[in-house]
C-alpha cells in the first residue's frame, strides 16, 4: 500500500529535503505533497493569475484561498499529516492545517524543538508522535509502513 | 432561535467580556463559551486531578487533553466560532481551533489587529469575517440573528 | 414535533408574508427563517459593519460572506427548504440555497410559475415537490405535519 | 497526482473547448467532465430512453432526473468544480451545481464576466477564486498542481 | 430521555395502536410518528394540492414525494423504527424504510408473522429484534428504557 | 471513468445477462456486480460454511448475515445501483437495497412491469428513473457515460 | 449547558454510585446513563421477550442484541464515555464500547487499576485521561463544565 | 475487485499465517494487513524511535499512540475486519479495533473457541459472522468475493 504524506508549516529551512531524501534512502513507498513552497509565489499568486490589488488585506485573501484549493484537496488525500514549527515566524497556517487534519480524523505527527514543547501542547494532544528531527519522522513512517523499527 | 457561539484564543485581554457585555446589552439570545481561561489552572489542571508528573512534555500533554474535553466539546455544539489573535505569544491552539472548526463545517470570524493580516491570511482564508474590535464581532452577531445593522 | 422551514430566494414580493399568514391560519407549529430581506441591509452590512470598500468585487463578497453565516446556519437546521423563484433578476443565490440544501439531504420546494418550469427543470428534479402559490406550500407543510389534505 | 474537474454551466459557448486546450499545452494531468452539452439530446433524453410525455412538465423532470445521474456522479468524484455564468439564459442549474459541490466541501471556481459580480455575489462569497477567462481557470490549475505561476 | 419510534408498515390492521396502547399504559416517554396512514389521503395527496395528473405513474410520483418528506424526515429523528410485515400487500415501501434506517445507523426491530421469516431474512440480518407481536415491541422498548424485564 | 454498478432483485429471469451481454455490445466500461444468484447456494451457506441449524429462524440469519457482507461492500462501492422487480416472491430484499442505496446518496433506477407502478410509488418516488426493460437500464448508462442517446 | 456521560464497563462494583454521588454532590448538570447493569436480566432479555433458545449462542445473540440498541443509542447521544476495566472478567463489551465511542468523535475517560496499564495502553492511547478513582472521573467532569480544579 | 482485510487481535498463534496460507491457496485476491505482530517491537517502538521513557505509563502511551497511526490507516481502507481472540491475554485492543471498526460501517468476522461465546456476545451482536477456524474466516471470504461455497 501507497502511503500519502502531507509536509505542513515552516518552509525556510530543508526539513522536506531532509524527509523526502531519507524516505528514498529507506525505499519507502510514500507520496510526499506539500503547500507551494515558494514564499514569493505563494503571496503573490493571486494578483499574478487574477490581476493586482491595491488593497493588501484582499491581495493576501485572494492568494490565500487560491491556495487553499491545493492544501485542501492535498490534507483530504493524505493518509498522514506532518506540521513542522520552527523558531521563527508565527506559523499560524501549520496550527490550522493541525487542526484541520485533526478534526478530518489524519493522524498527525509534529516536528519541533524542545523548546516549542509547552506553546504546543494543544496540538500535540491532538498528534500521535511529537518529534524532534526530520529522521524521526521518517522512522515513524517506517515502522508504519513496514514493520521495522 | 439561541445561538451558540465559541471563543477561542488570546486569555490575557479583556476580549471575551468586551463581546459579553455587548451581547447582554443588545439582548441577544446568545450562549457563549470558551476554554478554561485562567492560565495556571489550564496548565496544571493535569497535575491537579491526575498526580503530578516530573517529564514537563507528559505534564503539558495530560493538562492538555484533559483540557480538550471542553475545547471540543464545545466547538462542536457551537454555532460559530471567534478566533482572537493577539500580539503576544505564539497561540497556535487558537489557529488548531480554527482549522478544527472549519473542517466541521463551522463558520468562523477572526478578530485581530491589521498587523497581523499578513500572518493571517491562510486563516482568514477561511474566515466569513475579520475584524478589529470585539464591538464588530457582536455586529456581525446581531445582524445574524436579528436582521438588523 | 415543531417543523424548521426555511424560505430562500425572490425577495420583492409577499410570499413570504403569505406563507407566514397561512401557517398562522392553520396554527401549524412550523418557525420560518430566511436571509436578511431588506435588500439594502443585505448589500451593505460589510460596509457598516467591517467599513467601507472602494472595490466593488470586494464589497459585495464582504457583505457576502457575513450574510452566509446567517443563511447556512438557517439551512443547517431547516427540516425543509422552500425556494422562490420569480420571473425578474437572476437568482442565482436561491438555486445555489437549492444545491446546497440537496446536498445536505434536506426535501426542498420550489415554488415558481409555470413560466419557469423549463428554466428550472435541474432544480425540480431534485424537489420533492414544485408549486404555484405559497398556500400550495401550505397544504404541503400542513399535510406532512398534520396528515389532513 | 491527477486532478478531476468537473465543469459546470454554460454551454453555447466554446468556454469548455478553451479550458481543454490550454490543460493540454500545459500537459497538465487533468481529467475534466461535464453534463451532456448537446441541448437537444439533455432536453429529450428522458422521451428518446423511456418514451414521449405528453404533459411538458413531466417530460422535462424525466429528463433531468436522468441527467441527474451523470452530474451528481462526476462532481461526487471531481477534486474541484468551475461554474461558467453566462450573459444569456438563467442558468439556475449551475448556480445549483455550486451551491450541491460546496455542500460535499469541494472548492469551487466561478467564471464570469465582471458585469454578474453583483449578482453572483452569494456564489462567489462560497468560491476560491472568481475569474474572468477560460485562460484564468487554467492558470489556477495549473498552479494548484505545479506550484508554478 | 424521551425516545423517538418511526412505525412503518403495514396500514391495515390496528398494531400501531396497539403499539400506543401499550405504550401508554407502561407510562413510557415515547414519542411514536408514521407516514400518513389513511390510504386514500395518501394516493391522492399528489392531486388534491398541486392538482390532478391523468397520468398514473405521475400521479403516484407526484403523492410518493410529498408523502416522502413526512416519512424521511421522521425517520431521521427516530431513536428506532419498527418495520410492521403483514401477509397482504407487497409493502415495498416498508422494506425500504428499513435499508433507508439501517444505511442511516438506526437501529430497526421487525415485526412480523413467522411464516415471513424466510422472506424476510435479509431485512432481519439487519434488524436487532425480530418479534411477533405489538407486545413484544413494547416489551423491548420498554426495557431500552427503563432496564426492565 | 470506469462506472460500478449493483445489479439487486429478482434472480429468477435473465435481466442480468441481458444487461451484460448489452454493456459488452456497446462497449461500456462497466463493471456489474450482485450478490450470490444461485437460490440454494444463498440460502444454505451459513450452513456450509458454519455447521448446520435446527432452527430455521437461525439458519436463515446466519446466511443472511453472511450475505450481507458481500452486498452492503457492493452497493457502498457502487456508483449506481439497478433494482429489478418481478411479478413473484415478495422480494423485500430489493426493496431494502434500493432503501439502503438511497440513503448512502447512489442513484438508483428501478426496473419492473407497469403493473407493479402503483406498489412501488415510494421506491420510485426516490429512483433517478423507473424501466421496463434491461435494454433502458443499459440506454441510461450509456447516455450517462458516453452522452449519447 | 446539560453533559450526557455514558458510563461503559464493570457491573459487579459500585463505581457508578461513587459517581453518581459525587455527581450530585458537586451539582453537576450531568445525565449519567449506561447499559442494564442486572447481569441476570441483560443476559435473559432475550429469552424472556422473544421466547426461550436451547442453543446458548442464539440465546446470547438474541439478547446482546436487545442490549445493542440501548447502549449504541446512549453511547451515540453521549457527550463523553467513561470506560472502567475492572480485574476479573474479560469485559471485551467495555473495550468494543470505547473503540464505537472513539471511532464516532466521542472523547473518553478510562478508569482502572495501574496493574491494567500495560494491557490497556491501545486504549489509553485514544483516551483523554486515564484514571485511578471514580473520584477523578468526576473531578474531571466538574473542571471540563465548570472551569474548576 | 480486490478486498482488503484486516486482521486483529492474538498475535501469539499462527492465526494470521493460515489464513494468508489458505487465501493463497484458493487464488483470492485479496490484500491482507495487520497491526505490528512482534510484540517486543511494538512495545519498545515509541523508546527506539523517539527516546527512552522512565515512567511506564508514558513509555506504554507513546507506543500505542505511534503502534495506532498504522492499525486505524489499516483499518480505515479495509473492506471486512477479522477479529481474533484467544483464551490468553485480555486482548482489550481487539476488542477496541472490533468497535471502532463497527462503528466506521465495516463488517467484522469474529475468530474465537466455543468457549468464549457468552464473553464475546456484545462483540458477536454486532458481527456478521463468529466462527471457530481460519479456514472458516477464508470460506467466508472465499463465498464473498467468488459466490461459490
Amino acid at each position: 500500500m501507497q502511503w500519502k504524506v502531507y509536509l505542513s508549516g515552516e518552509i525556510h529551512t530543508d526539513w522536506r529535503k531532509k524527509i523526502a531524501d531519507c524516505v528514498q534512502q529507506e525505499g519507502l513507498d510514500i507520496v510526499l505533497s506539500s503547500a507551494v513552497t515558494d514564499h514569493q509565489t505563494s503571496d503573490d499568486c493571486g494578483d499574478r493569475i487574477l490581476g493586482a490589488e491595491n488593497n493588501l488585506f484582499w491581495k493576501d485573501h485572494k492568494a490565500a484561498k487560491i491556495n487553499s484549493i491545493r492544501i485542501k484537496t492535498l490534507i483530504q488525500k493524505a493518509d498522514l499529516v506532518v506540521v513542522r514549527f520552527g523558531d521563527q515566524y508565527r506559523q499560524w497556517n501549520a496550527a490550522f492545517d493541525a487542526g484541520y487534519a485533526v478534526a478530518l480524523g489524519k493522524p498527525i505527527i509534529t516536528l519541533h524543538d524542545e523548546t516549542l514543547t509547552h506553546a504546543l501542547k494543544e496540538v500535540n494532544a491532538a498528534a500521535m508522535a511529537s518529534v524532534r528531527t526530520p529522521e524521526q519522522v521518517v522512522a515513524i513512517l517506517k515502522y508504519s509502513i513496514t514493520s521495522v523499527c
